[in-house]
């Protein structure tokens, strides 16, 4: 007997919609029966990605024609600015599907920092603020209820991961928390970009978006709320020569009182019992090929040669738990299924 | 109820070990009792190859340590040369288990060939001749039988599986083959070689062993078997800066009043039923990221500009349908399984 | 006292373009007084390629502000097609100056053959016919008393310096010339295309333009000339995950009664002066780090295992000998300097 | 009329050695006329470093070999360790040559801090803290007078360059100092290890040595030196994977009252007539690419989102800046030549 969820995929064109696919098809509880991508409406999806051809998968359509009420739950892949209309349309106008959207525009509870972040005024604030923030081992209790469950950044993913516990626990300090991240190329996504060409990325690492990059505004919010206190944290994230994996490095003034070992236990505690959390043993360093199409996060801590501060870094797939992963990590959780389910996939190496 | 089939792999310290145990834990009749490392015996997976920690596998252990009688298989990932007395002793002392072998050293029927090209003489030259040589497309009633199937190298997968076909329907020159082979460096092992440090094969293209390769052996001895005529192929491998993947550009001259068309249905008509291996849509190039970590195997076919002659291009992921993914297809087939299981998973793009 | 030669480039955005500064700044007798892009005229060059920052060159500016006459000598980086239109004005309205042209505009005699490869009709074949081909090692004569000199492209570049001389000297057969050809990234340009991006070329491995390349017009064109017989050369180019570096591999038919040996004596005799071609020793592999950044082509030869056949590999850097630094070297032939001048740069390796 | 300077370099085998040499045949004033890697005494230079072969450079011999009055200058590319020894040996008994080692081994002023960071006694402490500490801008006046010139690690030069001129200002806090640091794989050197295997570091990305690698030492010695107090810096290397170039990511505290204006009028201060070290314009990312082959070093200034906090980034290609080409460099300072002879090279992009 076929109980299988039906599923649409809005934005099947990018990267993170191609990897939810890739990890969707073997998911035995979910059926992709509609998958859209406006400018390549009417081809099928091997065209787009020929690593996806040949898998029964439907072909792409326009988001205008889709009949909302066939499906179970719409994973959206489309881009910020752009998922915020059509998922308020369909929560208002029809009693299903739940959503799980994999961009930013339901992520932020405040609409001024939406509005000074992504530079636009967001058309469903009282929306906005109902959504479920999607970071699956803080917050299950509101993505089982939420109609609307907005996933993390692939960045705040990691580090709120490492950081959350840290922050409530305060055995850190909250108003000094300096985040140095990397990403490979893919997490720019698909779309053309000079700086994001093979002969000007490859053999180059370089900063960007220094103190100014949007998943600052999730960071804020989410270790604020942790701490209990308006935090401010700095973001620094550069570009690695390769084309998935992320890792952040954490550089922390430990609060009075407190040692690296207590960071570790708080970690340790916090993510004891969980699937793809993992901290690490004493020394071992994190690395983005232990994780590589994995959905799992590994993360160390290290005393630092400065007294009084810590060194926490963590590892993931910028696609898989940083996007599409931790989409379908939520699409279980929403469903009552078993949390790993579609998720066993060990990570490539080499 | 457990129906699982219990298996050793030898050699847990490869990648192509490692890339059988990613695809094997997830295999639902598949259980690995036992893993050999012998300059690792003692440790746990996780410290030899990180990715493959936590998945519950057993500790590294030493050969000499293993009762043979307790498995249904044992996959073989063992260099060259080493297999060869390991085997032999199992197949001579045992009833069981069967062996599945990854290495070079029941491929080749004929001994003196061996020792040409491995520079000993075969231990066992008797169970060589009684090998099933692996190619699963073609071989599978060999492959059933078999106590040892001595899975073909990753060049020899690739460019057999393009060659085969042809050479049986003689439509194109037995005798004019020339294989220009490229392969991301997982081919050469996780030995310390200078040439594969990354510093010295990243950012760098070169030819290696040009007319002078082991895989010269297997794709002269199964062309010239097909063809039934002795060939002596040309195969010139080059080295290309990525990890993992491999394509073959096969360049051929056509028989006499034949075309490219013909060889492209002669293709088409021999893998239209196999999961495994695809004839491209006509105009589409094969490329390696179609393919990465699946045990797929894309083919094309294009006219040459010199009138009859025509380029044949196959590409494949050299540790899975040119490795590990090949061994578990061989032993879904060897012990009556459906063939696909444990190998179903989606090439990872980008 | 400045006996600088003043040049302008034109179309100074692009990578050839670029390579052509980065060499041309340390020529003792030239002096860039002028470098045109349009789309980013009014910009300091900084700004379109900061690693050329700080060198005192000029800024960007519009083509049709130029003065032709102040100048000695005009380098052309534009794109085919774009570039006949300048310089048929420049030539036909002006005594000065001389043209090196990096596009393929010039580079074909037959206006037949450049309508049919780049699809447009030419519109002025009379200065078509009157180019130099640029290939300086074969072209001297031409290239010092020619109005404008047409570099060829980068792979014909390393394909013509292995086959000329063997194609003249007839030890090889011209009617069955296969060239399995690579090449890093930056041989497509710095404009925009999906299949350029760091995430879909990394770690992956294509074909493309299989017996469809523009360049093949050049091969036939002058391996026709140098074996006085028509020719049509297999020519199937590969896509490599590097920025730079070009390598072909040439699978020939020795003609009746020569050998490998044969093969090797002939380019040896051809090269033996030559300050940017060099026949390897016996058995060493041509790799496109031994290159990498500098003006050589680096070639050897192999028998290969199909007997009366035999490889020649080339290797050389697409953007330095295969385009600006031929360019370079064809204004020291035509201007009467020293060849090597301002082409000693040694090969960047690692 | 030859007014070379006859030069031996030590260790020629290895990835620094071979980037003097690649920098060194180009200098004017300076000859190599002997050339040891005794593993490999006996072989052509060409035979170890391909891209070496036709330049004319004397073939590799053993150190015991070499008679030190014959030479002006000898540089030192051997492991610390091994260079202490034989440095001593030549300062000891011979009034000739001048050392300028890449090793660490006369970097540290205090004996103690040797022992403690590189494992064992320092056998010459006495000349130890006679050397200059080789940091071409900040030690000119030592550089010249000094018969050892001990030339900084990689990391530190692209560290102290963007924060001794503020340590020593006092507009950041000494006491407070995060490193975050990136480098290309080269910086590992060309010995064998699994970790910089292609397979290994390619596509992936990891912290190593965190909180523990020896470069620590030197930037301890030289911030608490010119800030005037006793400091411990935080340091974080991360392995990136590239070949070559680093970048240093230092997130400071501002002094009380200082502003990131500060900190960017400081450095273009202290390096406004340097042709080596340049302040970037307000906004520009530092980016490898900018300086990949050439001995410069890019820097730039960013305001932190973290009230008082700042974030210096400066990138070098390690092999130049951080070693061979500041090698050079001192040289140049050491005997009396314009500074930038022989390091005139740009950067090569892609």
């Amino acid at each position: 007997m076929s109980t299988k969820l039906k599923a649409a995929l809005l934005g099947a064109s990018g990267y993170t919609g191609a990897d939810l696919l890739r990890l969707g098809v073997l998911h035995p509880q979910l059926e992709f029966t509609a998958l859209t991508a406006n400018t390549h409406a009417g081809k099928p999806l091997g065209a787009v990605f020929p690593h996806l051809d040949g898998l029964g998968l439907p072909q792409l359509q326009q988001t205008d024609d889709m009949n909302w009420d066939e499906f179970d739950v719409v994973f959206c892949g489309l881009p910020h600015a752009t998922s915020q209309a059509i998922i308020a349309e369909i929560v208002e106008n029809h009693d299903r599907p739940r959503i799980i959207d994999m961009s930013a525009d339901y992520r932020l509870r405040d609409p001024d920092s939406y509005q000074k972040w992504y530079g636009n005024k967001h058309i469903a604030p009282h929306l906005q603020q109902k959504a479920a923030y999607g970071l699956s081992e803080h917050y299950r209790d509101e993505i089982k209820e939420a109609r609307i469950i907005a996933c993390p950044g692939c960045y705040p993913t990691a580090a709120l991961l490492a950081l959350i516990p840290l922050a409530k626990a305060k055995v850190v300090d909250a108003a000094d928390i300096v985040i140095d991240a990397k990403s490979g190329v893919s997490g720019a996504g698909r779309g053309l970009k000079q700086n994001t060409l093979f002969a000007e990325a490859g053999e180059s690492l370089s900063p960007y978006a220094v103190a100014s990059h949007r998943h600052s505004a999730e960071l804020d919010q989410e270790i604020s709320l942790a701490a209990g206190q308006d935090v401010v944290v700095g973001f620094t994230p550069h570009l690695i020569p390769m084309s998935r994996g992320e890792l952040v490095t954490c550089h922390l003034k430990l609060a009075e009182g407190h040692t690296a070992t207590d960071v570790r236990e708080r970690l340790k505690a916090s993510y004891d019992n969980e699937p793809f959390v993992q901290i690490l043993e004493d020394g071992v360093f994190p690395s983005t090929n232990m994780v590589r199409g994995s959905n799992l996060c590994k993360i160390n801590v290290f005393e630092d040669r400065i007294p009084g501060r810590v060194i926490v870094i963590a590892t993931l797939d910028n696609l898989v738990k940083g996007s599409a992963g931790q989409a379908i990590q939520n699409f279980n959780i929403a469903f009552g299924l078993e949390e790993t389910t579609g998720l066993q996939q060990v990570a490539l190496f080499p």
